[in-house]
């Protein structure tokens, strides 16, 4: 019983934004971080970006960040829109792939209690928000690469969305 | 998130058994009930008996029949024998595997949620024998084209290990 990798990098690639919370990432400094395929992270990020979950900047100097509130995703919310398939077993959602059932699906118990158990498992990730889990901040950070965890003082904030300023 | 086939399978295998309390099945009569490959079957059946879950009676008339105390197996402890692997994400076990492992392993929440919520989908699993999934048994049974549910009157018990009272 296994997560997709897809899945597995979509929360690495979550991470790893919760713990840079000031300033922009790219999918190459990711990549390098935990040494998996700029290729496989490309359309991870894509799909995040699309759910909202994280924000594009284009340009020279752009990059990725963590949404305002994608902090309070739990890992249930973000594990049910990555992982392709929770159909346990073959008969889950046979009918809707258009596949054979099981001969005593209409009577069959044993479905009901895996049903359960993927329920109990996705009960479980849902006690737990990515924010919480990018801790401690700058351990995680020093094994990330991650440079400065340092937040700028309120009164030096960079828009980053105004990519002039970091052209300079 | 899927189990494997084998152990869907196995479960279903287990299942048959528990709902013919009496006499003995082939593997061909659980391959045509469930519409499964025979193929299939006889490597899990072999595994099973290794297990000392099913008891196989060699000869003409033999077959196999559930062990004694397995209608007491819950569907967790079946689950943890037939599933190849519970590692949910690639970190978990990487170096036993001699993989890679991931660069933040060692400050990773992540891993532990993920670690909670596999043993929470097992403990669901293990609140439930796979004798009481055999329930209702004459519906079971009817789906699953089992002839005969009704057990012999106890004087008329035929010792099934006995294959000479078979062959008449």
């Amino acid at each position: 019983m296994r997560l997709t990798d897809y899945t597995d990098y979509a929360l690495r690639v979550l991470l790893y934004l919760s713990v840079r919370p000031a300033g922009l990432s790219t999918i190459q400094e990711i990549s390098d971080a935990y040494g998996v395929s700029k290729n496989h992270l490309m359309k991870i990020v894509q799909q995040l970006g699309e759910l909202g979950w994280v924000e594009t900047v284009r340009g020279r100097n752009g990059g990725l960040r963590l949404a305002e509130h994608s902090g309070a995703l739990t890992v249930g919310e973000i594990v049910r829109k990555t992982e392709s398939d929770f159909a346990i077993v073959g008969c889950f959602g046979a009918a809707d792939e258009g596949q054979k059932g099981c001969v005593i699906e209409s009577q069959c118990r044993l479905r009901g209690v895996l049903a359960a158990a993927r329920d109990a498992f996705l009960a479980e990730l849902d006690k737990h928000t990515i924010g919480e889990l990018a801790s401690p901040a700058n351990e995680l950070a020093r094994l990330l690469n991650i440079p400065n965890l340092a937040p700028l003082p309120a009164g030096q904030f960079i828009p980053i969305r105004d990519s002039s300023l970091n052209e300079t």
